[in-house]
C-alpha cells in the first residue's frame, strides 16, 4: 500500500486525554481514533491488526470444531426477559425501542440469543455436543470507559457457546477450549498467564481468565515463577505445608501492651516477628459471628471465608459489637477463652504457630507463648488466606510471584443457567427432556489490539510482532523527487509485493525525518530505506524490535528477508 | 466439516412466512434464521457464504486502492444534527440514549462519520483523494421489513466514502468504482445491470444501481438487447430518431366522438391506431400551468418533466382548473387554440405525427388531420415519455426490454452535500479552504446472499456458483454403519481437504433418502457418494447445476475434481 493513498494520521504530541501507553500510541500512530466516549473507528492500519487476530482465532476455533455463525446485535428483549437478565444486568445494557415502540437490547452478550436458536433446533442428544462462535460487535454502556480499547462501549469479542447432553462432554469441550485459547494468545505473541478465576454469581465450579501480563492491568494474579499454576489472587489456594517449629512449649504469660494497637506495633513493641502473632477477626456471616484466625502477617481472604462457611454474606462484625460480645476493642481480641458457643476457625497457617503471641481479650494486654490445641480450641482449620509473594506455589513448583494482568479471554461452564428459565431442553438416550449443559468463552477482540501494543513498544514508539503487524515491511524512499531513489524503490514495492509480502511504501513528498519517525511510531517489524546509496543497489536496513541498522545490496533482500521472517 | 458437528437445521415444509424462493430456501436449507422481524442470525451455511462475498468485495476495492476501516455503529446524535439528517431521516433512524441521557443514532450509514474522521485530519489537497470502506452492520428500522434478507432492518453492508480536491478526481475515482462493481457482480456470478439511477433529492448528477435481474426485483429496468444499456425505468432517455411519414397534409376536420373518452375508446371510434393520436395533458408546476404534448400510445414520465420545466413540484391540473382555463373536460383537450400564454412543451415524438388527430377543446368532438407547427405551436420539444419496451434503444444499438430487478449496489457522486454543512475542509494549491468533493459507494453484502439464492435455484433447493457455495464438495456417506463405506468416505474426506477443497461430510447416521434431499436443498456444485460401490473403489457423483450424474473411481477423483472446478 502506497503510504501517500491511505488514512494514517500521525501525532507528535502525546494526546492529553491518554492515559496509558497503548491509548497513545495507537492514537499517536494513527491506528485509531475516538468518536465519542468508549467508541473508537479503526483506522486502516488497526483494521489490518484486527484481522490478523480474527484469522488466528478463526484457525484455532475450526480447529476444535467450532462453528461460525453471525448474530445479530438487535436483540429482542422478550429473549432477555426470560432469563431474567433484561431486570438484573443494569444500565450497563444499552435498550431501545423501534418505531412500533417494541423494546429491544443492544447485544452485549449472546447467551439468550443463541439459546434461542438451538433450542428451535436441537431436539435430540444425537445432534450435542455443539459448538459455534461469532466475532462481532457487542455494546456495553460503561460507567467510566477508559484506556481506549482496553474499557470501550463498543468492542469486537469473540464470544462462542458450546450445548452438550452431559457434564463429561461439557469438559472435555472445555479443555479443548482452553488448549485453543493457550495456542491464540501464544500465537498473537502475548505475555500471557491461563489464570484459575472466580465464578461470580453463576456458580459455575470452572473458569479461567486470561491475561495479558501488564502494570495496568486492573487484575493482580498469583503465579508460579518455575510452573504454570496462575490464579487470579482472589481464587488463589495457599500451600499448606508449613514447618512447625521444633521448640519446647512454653508457659502462657500476659503482657502489657500499652497503647499497641496494630499487628506492627504489637511486633515492635514485644520484640518479635509478625509471624509469631496470632491475628483474631470477629465476622458477621450471614445471621451468625464467627471469630477467624490467621497469623500476623497474614491477610484473611473474604471470598475464601465467604465460600468455607457457605455463607451468603459475610462482613467484619461492628466494633460495638465486638464489645458486648468480648468486652474488648477490636485491637485486643485473642482465641484464648472465647465465649463457649462462638464458631472459631482458623487459616492452616496457625497450627503452626509454636509459643505465639495473640490479644488478651482484655484492652492493653496480649499473651505470650500460645499453643493451638493446649491453650484454645479451633473447629476447623480451613485455607483463608489471601496468598503472598514468595509464597510456595500451591502445585508446589516454585515461588509465588504478583503480577497485573489485562483481561483477554475468559471461559465459562455455564451447565444450565440460560437453558432452565428459557426451556432448552434435548430428549436424552431414555426420552426423557433435559436442559442442555452450556458452556461459553470470549475472547477481547479489538482489547487484544491494546494489549499487544502495551507490551510491544518504546518510547519512539509501537513494535509489532511479525504475525499481527499491519504490514510486514516499512519500505521508505527518502526523497522521491530523487529519479534514483525513486526508481529503485518502486522496483522493490513490485518485486517485495510479488513474493507475497505486505509493504506499506511511503512514498510521500514528505522530510527524511517525518518519515523515519512516523515508521518508529507505526513500528513494522522491518524498514527498508532507499536514500543516497541507492545509485549503487544499497538499501539501509533497520529492525524495529531491536533497533538494529545495517546495509543490503538490492540483489540480496528477498533472501534476507525470508531469512528474517522465517525465525521467531 | 464433518456435518454431525455443525449447526445446518434443514425444513421440509416450506415456511409460511416466506413469500420469495431465496427467503424460503435459505431458512430450509439452514443458512438462516430470523430472530424478529428483519432481523436475522447468520448460520453457519449462511456465514460462509457471506465470507466468500467479503473477500470477493474486499480484493477488488484493495485494487482500486481503497483502504479498509472500521467504524462504529453507535453515532452521536450531534454529527446528525450537523448535517440536518438527524431531523429529516424520519422513523427509519434507530436513536438510543445513553446512562447519562446523550443521544445516539445506530448508524444507518455512515457519511456523518467519515466526515468528521476525515476533517480532523486532512487539511492540504495533498493528502487528497482518499478512499475508505468497511464491511459493516447497519441498521434501518424498515416500516415493511420483507423477503427475508433483501428489506431487513438489521443487514450487512459495504460502504465505501471517498474524498476529492477537484471534481474530475472524483469522476476518476467514480469510474474506478464503478468498473470494480462490474468486477465484483461479475466474480458474483450474478445476472445483473448497470443502470442509469435517478439521483433523487441529493442532487448527484451521476449515479449508477446495479441491480441484480429477478421477477421479485422492486425496481423496472430498461435495456438494451443488443448493448450494455441500461437504466431505471424512471431515468431511461429515449431515442428520439423518429421517422415522419411521408404523406400530404389534410384539412383539419372536426368530428363528433360523443361519450368516447379514453386514447383507446377515441382510437377504436374513428378506426386509427392509437400512436395517431396527440395526448394533451395540462400540468401544474409550482405555480403555472403548462400544457404537454406526447402521442397517444405514449406515457408522461413525470420525473422528465420536473426535470424539463426546473419545477420543484409538479402534478397534474385538477378539472376543476381545466374547466375554468379551457370550458372543456380533461379528456377533451387539445393542442389547437389554446389560450393565449399558456406554455406548450411536447415530446420529441409528436413533431413527427403527421394528420393526427387530438382533442377540440370542445367535449364530445375531436380534430382530425391536425399536423404540428400547420395547427397549433409547440414551445418546446423534449423527451418527456417513459421508454417502451420494443423502443429503440438510446444508444441506438438494439431494441429496449424490461426486466425487474433487486438493487445490490449503489454508486453516488455526494459532492459537498455533507462535507459543507459539516465544514470538511481542505486548503487547495492556492491556500484556500474548499469543502471535500465526496463520493459514496454501496453494497449489500447480506441482500447478496439473497439475490444470489434467488436466481441460483431450482425444485429442489439451492444451486450454488463454485466461488460462492459454502463448502466445495458434499461428500455422502450412505451408511454409516457399513465398515467398507465409512473407511472409504473417511479417507477421500482426508485426501480432499489435503487438496485443499472445502468438503462437508455428511457422517450422520441419517437415512439415504434424508441425506440426499438435505445435499440438494442446500445445493453444494458437486456431490461425492460412498455407497454400496465402495467395496469397488467407486463413488457416485452429481452435479448439482446439471443434475447430472456419473461415477468415479477413487483413483481419479482429485483429477477430475480438478477438471470440473477450472471450468466455469
Amino acid at each position: 500500500m502506497k503510504q501517500s493513498l491511505t488514512f494514517m494520521p500521525t501525532m507528535r504530541q502525546v494526546p492529553s486525554d491518554a492515559d496509558i501507553i497503548s491509548h497513545q500510541l495507537l492514537l499517536r500512530a494513527g491506528f485509531i481514533r475516538q468518536n465519542t466516549s468508549g467508541v473508537y473507528s479503526f483506522l486502516p492500519l488497526g483494521k489490518k491488526v484486527l484481522q490478523k487476530i480474527e484469522k488466528i482465532i478463526r484457525e484455532e476455533m475450526e480447529a476444535i470444531d467450532a462453528v461460525e455463525v453471525f448474530m445479530p446485535a438487535l436483540q429482542q428483549a422478550e429473549l432477555w426477559q426470560e432469563t431474567g437478565r433484561w431486570y438484573s444486568y443494569g444500565p450497563e445494557l444499552f435498550r431501545l425501542k423501534d418505531r412500533h415502540d417494541r423494546e429491544f437490547v443492544l447485544g452485549a452478550t449472546h447467551e439468550e440469543v443463541i439459546t434461542s436458536l438451538v433450542r428451535d433446533e436441537v431436539k435430540s442428544y444425537k445432534k450435542l455436543p455443539l459448538t459455534m462462535f461469532q466475532i462481532q460487535t457487542k455494546f456495553r454502556d460503561e460507567q467510566r470507559p477508559r484506556f481506549g480499547l482496553l474499557r470501550g462501549r463498543e468492542f469486537i469479542m469473540k464470544d462462542a457457546y458450546s450445548f452438550h447432553a452431559t457434564e463429561e462432554s461439557l469438559d472435555e469441550k472445555y479443555e479443548d477450549m482452553k488448549r485453543a485459547y493457550m495456542n491464540i494468545f501464544t500465537r498473537l505473541g502475548l505475555d500471557f498467564r491461563a489464570v484459575i478465576a472466580d465464578g461470580g454469581t453463576i456458580g459455575g465450579t470452572d473458569t479461567h481468565e486470561f491475561m495479558a501480563l501488564s502494570d495496568i492491568g486492573e487484575d493482580t494474579i498469583a503465579y508460579s515463577d518455575s510452573s504454570s499454576y496462575a490464579a487470579n489472587i482472589e481464587m488463589a489456594e495457599v500451600n499448606i505445608s508449613y514447618i512447625k517449629k521444633d521448640e519446647p512449649l512454653k508457659e502462657v504469660e500476659k503482657v502489657a501492651t500499652p497503647d499497641q494497637k496494630t499487628i506492627d506495633e504489637v511486633a515492635t513493641y514485644l520484640e518479635i516477628e509478625t509471624d509469631q502473632l496470632i491475628k483474631t477477626l470477629i465476622f458477621r456471616a450471614d445471621d451468625e459471628h464467627v471469630a477467624v484466625l490467621c497469623r500476623g502477617d497474614h491477610e484473611i481472604n473474604a471470598i475464601k471465608l465467604k465460600n468455607t462457611l457457605g455463607a451468603t454474606e459475610i462482613e467484619l462484625a461492628a466494633e460495638r459489637d465486638v464489645q458486648s460480645l468480648l468486652a474488648c476493642a477490636v485491637g485486643s481480641i485473642g482465641p484464648v477463652k472465647l465465649p463457649v458457643g462462638l464458631h472459631v476457625i482458623a487459616d492452616h497457617a496457625v497450627a503452626a504457630v509454636v509459643n505465639g503471641v495473640c490479644g488478651a481479650n482484655e484492652d492493653g494486654f496480649h499473651l505470650k507463648n500460645v499453643n493451638p490445641e493446649r491453650d484454645f480450641a479451633v473447629d476447623s482449620y480451613e485455607d483463608l488466606r489471601f496468598i503472598r509473594e514468595g509464597d510456595v506455589s500451591p502445585d508446589g513448583n516454585g515461588t509465588i510471584k504478583f503480577a497485573k494482568g489485562i483481561e483477554v479471554g475468559h471461559i465459562f461452564k455455564l451447565g444450565t443457567t440460560y437453558s432452565e428459565p428459557m426451556e432448552g431442553t434435548f430428549l436424552d438416550e431414555n426420552g426423557k427432556a433435559k436442559p442442555y449443559i452450556m458452556g461459553c468463552y470470549g475472547i477481547g477482540v479489538s482489547r487484544i489490539l491494546a494489549a499487544v501494543a502495551e507490551q510491544f513498544n518504546d518510547e519512539n514508539g509501537l513494535k509489532w510482532p511479525k504475525n499481527l503487524s499491519p504490514y510486514d515491511v516499512h519500505l521508505i524512499s527518502v526523497n522521491v523527487k530523487d529519479d534514483i531513489q525513486k526508481e529503485l524503490a518502486d522496483e522493490l514495492y513490485s518485486v517485495l509485493k510479488s513474493y507475497r509480502y505486505e509493504v506499506l511504501y511511503d512514498d510521500r513528498p514528505e522530510r527524511a525525518g517525518v518519515k523515519f519517525a512516523d515508521s518508529d511510531l507505526i513500528g513494522l517489524p522491518i524498514r527498508l530505506t532507499v536514500g543516497k546509496k541507492a545509485s549503487e543497489g544499497i538499501v539501509e536496513v533497520k529492525f524495529r524490535q531491536t533497533g538494529e541498522t545495517t546495509e543490503w545490496q538490492k540483489e540480496e533482500i528477498t533472501e534476507k528477508l525470508q531469512g528474517f521472517f522465517s525465525t521467531q
